[in-house]
């Protein structure tokens, strides 16, 4: 956290949970879709705004996650905005090769409600296996 | 809990929280902008499903919030989407008086970070007080 100053009130000014996260919406700039939805910490925020990169937080990995760094797809981001209650944050991204998913589709929600049944309605872009390699 | 049906498969199929919570963005169907972020209980999200109009959980009240009940603003639901994990919803919605935040702003995410401060760029088009009554 070293590349953090804590005493920044931009960051300071949003709701952070007990873990020190707060989710984040990634939208295209182009498309209007939202492409898919993560969580970001203080170092993982701050990194995307003096990169211009999306960073989110890895849960799961317990790691930052700079969105792009296996796949080729990264997030430059036009703008972040927060809302009424500065606990949920809303990027707009242009995003590189068309596809966020890691199933290789263009947006993470790909399953919509239909007939009481979840169904995959989005194509894949990309096989996932030509993305991560082997 | 006694409209609710436990065993329907697509609801048991998303990731619920240890708070029985699941994550919603709102985004208007026309224009494309994310309008809001707020929380699903089952019972919300089976009423949302039934009545075709946007039923969240108050987590501050600790009761069912259906949305435009006090402002009018309700939100008719278009589509119903869920991400690669199951953990987060995404509603089409068309937004009843164009208005979803309780600021009187179309959008939530009203606020953008600009030169390291938050800036409202978005305009109030109502006045809450002409929103609520007095």
């Amino acid at each position: 956290m070293s590349d953090l100053d804590p005493g920044q009130p931009w960051l300071e000014a949003l709701k952070w949970d007990e873990q020190g996260m707060i989710p984040a919406i990634a939208q295209d700039a182009g498309s209007g879709r939202v492409l898919m939805f993560a969580f970001m910490n203080r170092q993982s925020l701050q990194e995307t705004v003096n990169s211009g990169s999306a960073v989110y937080w890895s849960r799961s990995r317990q790691r930052l996650w700079r969105k792009g760094e296996e796949s080729g797809h990264a997030q430059r981001v036009r703008s972040i905005r927060t809302d009424c209650d500065g606990d949920v944050l809303l990027l707009s991204i242009d995003q590189q090769g068309g596809i966020a998913c890691h199933t290789g589709r263009e947006s993470c929600f790909f399953h919509q409600l239909h007939g009481g049944l979840w169904v995959a309605v989005d194509p894949v872009l990309k096989d996932p296996k030509d993305i991560y390699g082997k």
